[in-house]
């Protein structure tokens, strides 16, 4: 099986009340590649960098077998630079800056033979480009597609375009309450199911994430985390996790899917323990497996 | 097996965006009592009403085999009354009026008979009077406490007196950030199972309970509610759910406690569905089973 990721690829600056970092590894298609390797030996990644994207970078993607034909290296250009921090216990974040370079004039080109791919993922990037990738992809298995506040707010209408033709849609509960208006999360739910996904998932952070497809409804926990270290990229983690456990077992029952989530979970409790991808560079199956474990101990009654 | 319950019997002014009632039968002990029914046949009240209470009341209570010899009705003297106005979405809550009336003066006197009560609940009252009931119980297999902001506000010595003494602390998530000053749940519950309870449950509403025991953690969900209609009493009956269920299968195991903050998320899931205690008032057990088994559907993977 393959999946085809399109997303950012960024150098980030991160401030915590714990640490700083300057220029590291980040970006949507970054964190969802990495964390997709651990499921499935053929992942595909597009995005844009520039000149000055280090090889260390690179050579930590293709030690993942990431495949990046896909991934366009711009000669003279400069990569997609965010600079971020976090205030209030990681209750709010301040974006600090954004440095577009490369990314502005980013047009995603899916190479010819990843058309194909089994599972897509649509990273969290301008709803006209996920547009853009959807038209050039052939009949997948499942699209899955994150975006954010930020296209809600300035890109409503092409959003909703999008919505219409993924498969399954991933949103944080905030972005539910603003793309609907209710703040009740179940009717918000709701709403958003007859924008057309056929499923709908719903992150709330500590409070776990929620499921929902046609008229059922699976809610899982949240991993009890004690020390936040750096919770950037946790919602591409989640995307990954959920998605390329999908393509990894070929299975779409509900229950399975269920799974998925879970896994989405697992992947994303384990991001946020280390700055940017440090934790997820270097996972062992038997990690993984057992971070699954506490999360059936945690629910299971 | 036999449950000891203390605690509030009011009669509540709610309001909320959907409609408006006068005189609505309220109280902890009143949600306790007749939610513990439907687990136990020896459910032992202890409270206080005026003369004005309405003997239908008195005739529900008996009706749901809640013994009153505990109930103290004081002549010439006027019942509880609490005014409260639910906002922006039940999000938000405020008090209207209280007027204590009989509660005032109100001390619990457990009579002799009820003293040896396999479990308690000390409903949400002031942590002085509970103090009082401890003091007066005759060693029960599990004692169980609630409690409120008010009670952190301004008696915060006396209830951290009662915590040490009690084998379950309920609390909702705020509640556990006053009462700690951490805005992360978990750092806040390690601290305080360190203030001497052996089991801490953090209710979050919307977002399912927490249940603490040593190192385990439990996390369960919420039963997705569309349309709330009250949101009084809730607590009340989640407290009384978690309790009778112990009381009636007398296994203090954790996994049989697990199932015990199901029935309480279960029971409270009836309670906001219609306002007072009417949705309480009449259940079967089948529909409390059906509605446990849509949690084990909502949560197993």
């Amino acid at each position: 099986m393959s999946l085809l990721v399109v997303g950012s690829v960024a150098l980030d600056t991160l401030e915590t009340p714990f640490d700083k970092m300057d220029d590291a590894l980040g970006g949507s298609a970054t964190y969802i590649s990495i964390t997709s390797s651990y499921f499935t030996s053929s992942v595909y990644m597009v995005g844009v960098v520039g000149e000055d994207f280090d090889k260390a970078h690179i050579d930590l993607l293709k030690s993942k077998k990431v495949d990046l034909e896909g991934l366009q290296i711009i000669e003279g250009g400069k990569t997609f630079r965010w600079g971020g921090k976090y205030l209030d216990d990681f209750n709010q974040r301040e974006t600090l800056f954004t440095h577009l370079n490369v990314f502005e004039h980013f047009d995603p080109v899916i190479p010819e033979s990843k058309r194909n791919a089994d599972f897509v993922i649509l990273g969290n990037i301008h709803p006209g480009l996920q547009m853009n990738v959807l038209n050039q992809i052939n009949n997948p298995k499942m699209i899955v597609c994150d975006t954010m506040n930020l296209w809600i707010n300035i890109a409503l209408e092409e959003l909703k375009e999008v919505i219409k033709r993924v498969d399954v849609l991933i949103i944080n509960d905030e972005e539910a309450k603003m793309l609907t208006g209710d703040n009740n999360l179940i009717r918000a739910a709701d709403q958003i199911m007859e924008m057309g996904p056929k499923y709908l998932i719903i992150k709330k952070g500590e409070h776990g994430a929620m499921m929902f497809h046609e008229d059922k409804v699976f809610s899982a926990p949240a991993f009890p985390v004690k020390n936040l270290y750096d919770p950037t990229g946790a919602g591409d983690t989640f995307a990954a996790g959920f998605t390329a456990w999908l393509d990894k077992t070929n299975d779409l029952g509900f229950d399975n899917m269920k799974k998925a989530v879970v896994y989405g979970s697992v992947m994303a409790s384990f991001t946020v323990e280390k700055f940017s991808t440090k934790r997820i560079e270097n996972l062992s199956n038997k990690e993984i497996e057992e971070r699954y474990n506490k999360f059936v101990e945690l629910s299971r009654f």
